[in-house]
């Protein structure tokens, strides 16, 4: 094609965006992980700073298959426009996904009330532009996911962090939280929760605390979101049962394939009340128009004619080696005064640092040694969390998660003899050489109480 | 798995969600297409109400093998997670698009400054969160897309619509609602346009306007979002350039492979400025994490081993012959008083009907007489329109537009019939049977002035 196409000019009012920008952007900035990700990602470098499925451990000659005849076969509605809530043949077998955690039929979960999502993130975005105005308060677990910080920040909401411990959620932390929201003369919106092997904290929400956490938010009016990405890939026995499976109301369940199949396609999914979900299904219209048919299609097909059930133990089966490998490392070579949880399932352990270490400070000095994690101030809204650090092991090798921690373990050793140098300070239990020995390990760790200032 | 499943109880404050929905969500409704799409898509409806390409014009086959391919070959990382601003080998690709209609380096266009996102909805939602805070104006054609209305809605947008004749947007309607908005104390944040074939009206802003529009814009410091899906499926000849080819700062262009490839993947792209570019990327991170790097890693190939100009030829052929019917048809059968506009490319016609008629109310006999459409009002922010409606040619073959017309222009002469024998009046021209006579087209249509009242 021919165009007219006169010299550019350059615009004379426009050159700067910046006045035009809507007030829900001024603050948003790349989160901590996007920032690593081009240095992480680097070959050279033993990167736990992911959070990537292990794809080498899906048949992807079969999967291959599978796509292109769906291409091939059903092209006409698969490469076409479809509704907005997502197809009903997937909403009934992501039911039948549910099932396998026990929320049933009998707990009211019905394919007429799922939402189709591009991934878990649409999920919680579109929960959040249904019902956070700027300035509203989410209570959210300290610390938290950080795409879930994203979202909360883009919906102008003020998070309000709640302390866990190696149980999960704190109740009374909980309910101190709901008081101080209340008498600053706010009400939240909902309490956002990732009860099983939480990220970043690779916790889970005890049993007995499930019924607990449910009856404060019951007698609160809280609704609670409870994101459910992991509950899957548990190693060690069943993972408790969703709170969503307890509960027929007051909680929007939110789940996707991105773990247990592959987080390429994008599909997640919402389990709402039925007048929410009619709502969620309108914002979704006006965000993506639809989900695509194409990766609908791929999913229900890998559902319907794959052993999918199989592949998650397979997945089990490769985590569980990683995380005992992770978890053997770092009690031969952590420095004293290193604590970390230990995971049940999911892809994620917290670590803690020794007193006086700065995870965030110490990144340039771990990449220079070339390894990788995630700062623990990504998973705080309030810049906490430098003494923490999020470690996964879903996507590095056994091999390479050894290496990594040896890398950090030495970055950490030469951290801490520099502060002591510096300091002048005869230093404490971390000073000398740490390696090779076998601490006490925390199973706990501090999160910041509700600040409302 | 078995779990811990008590009897499911009702909540006690949860049951009603409303109080708890944010301010974006209250005025919400489902589009008046979505309303349509269940009577509308029923085998026996002959259906002018879509926007859906003609997917049996590609070669599915060979999309097939290429999307098993991908799958079995580049699996690793085609269903892995990718970057929030889409691939690198995609955005090539895409230059390479935009190169055609004249928006090359010369211009400035770089895939450094491309946006991969959820199709062309996306696209324009992320826009639209990026600069429009509640109460801002932003100017849009009047009819304008009925995606960009649920948009506008969702940013709590005011929308004030500039007329469009046969020429496309009217510059002095454009200068007169920019000094309406400044009048009323406002200033627009933007101006949304779709300047060739335009959805829903189907007419081009001619290569004179082009300029005009641009230099008002530039004057007033009003950005333009251009929304460029279908000037590829041009019909006689090449379409004017986009108004992104002809200037380098002040307009963010948006387009799509929906149009000419396939929807069922939603891959649309933002090409905006540097700075733009960079905060567009954190929103879309916020919303949907990355992109699908599967439907990337199939376009790309798609645009990389496939014959993608020879298939929009194809397009082209398939809707210029069913175009050409569908305006045949009309002028054979529509009764008199009615007029429609004459497309040179894309997927729709915009008809205005007689006097007296409501294409809304009118709706019920049409789906009862085997015709969809959609109604004009579905196209504007304020409810006006009821005299239009929007007929689509490029999903139905010639032979079931020539049938669709004909049961159209049977339930308007009902129509005209009815309201002549209620009203009592001897009836304008439309009286009689109009079937079969051509009558007089009006080129134009009106479309309401600025409203800020």
């Amino acid at each position: 094609m021919t165009h007219h196409q006169p010299a550019p000019r350059s615009g004379t009012t426009l050159d700067d965006y910046t006045d035009r920008y809507a007030d829900r952007v001024r603050g948003m900035t790349a989160s901590e992980i996007r920032a690593l990700f081009a240095v992480a990602s680097r070959p050279e470098v033993v990167s736990m700073a992911g959070g990537s499925p292990y794809l080498a451990a899906l048949p992807l000659d079969a999967v291959g298959d599978m796509l292109g005849r769906i291409g091939a076969e059903q092209g006409l509605t698969a490469l076409q426009y479809g509704i907005g809530q997502g197809t009903l043949e997937l909403r009934e077998r992501i039911c039948d996904v549910m099932t396998l955690s026990g929320i049933d039929a009998a707990c009211g979960a019905s394919p007429e009330d799922v939402v189709v999502t591009v991934g878990g993130q649409q999920a919680l975005d579109l929960v959040a532009r249904l019902f956070v105005d700027p300035g509203d308060v989410v209570l959210a677990e300290g610390p938290t996911y950080v795409g879930a910080l994203g979202v909360f920040q883009a919906a102008q909401a003020r998070v309000v962090h709640v302390a866990m411990d190696a149980d999960g959620l704190v109740p009374e932390a909980l309910e101190e939280a709901i008081a101080a929201v209340t008498r600053a003369g706010r009400r939240a919106k909902f309490l956002y929760t990732i009860p099983t092997f939480q990220n970043p904290a690779g916790v889970t929400l005890s049993e007995q605390r499930r019924e607990r956490i449910l009856d404060i938010c019951e007698r609160a009016g809280l609704l609670v979101v409870e994101d459910d990405p992991y509950s899957q890939l548990s190693f060690d026995g069943d993972a408790p049962a969703p709170l969503r499976a307890r509960r027929r109301d007051g909680v929007i369940y939110l789940s996707t394939f991105s773990k247990t199949f592959a987080p390429g396609l994008r599909v997640g999914w919402i389990l709402a009340p039925h007048a929410v979900r009619d709502k969620l299904v309108i914002v979704s219209e006006a965000n993506i128009l639809c989900p695509s048919a194409f990766a609908q299609s791929a999913v229900t097909q890998y559902l319907t004619t794959m052993p999918w059930r199989e592949q998650i133990k397979v997945y089990r089966e490769v985590y569980r080696e990683r995380r005992d490998t992770l978890l053997a490392s770092l009690a031969d070579l952590m420095p004293a005064g290193t604590s970390w949880t230990r995971p049940q399932g999911g892809l994620f352990v917290w670590a803690t640092l020794p007193e006086g270490l700065d995870a965030k400070a110490m990144m340039p000095r771990a990449l220079a040694a070339r390894v990788a994690y995630v700062p623990g101030t990504g998973f705080y809204a309030d810049g906490t969390g430098r003494n923490h650090m999020r470690l996964n092991y879903s996507y590095p090798s056994p091999e390479l998660i050894q290496e990594g921690v040896r890398r950090l373990a030495g970055v950490m050793e030469q951290e801490i003899a520099l502060r002591s140098l510096f300091s002048g300070a005869s230093g404490r239990d971390g000073t000398g050489s740490g390696s090779g020995r076998r601490r006490r390990e925390r199973t706990g760790f501090d999160a910041p109480g509700p600040d409302l200032a």
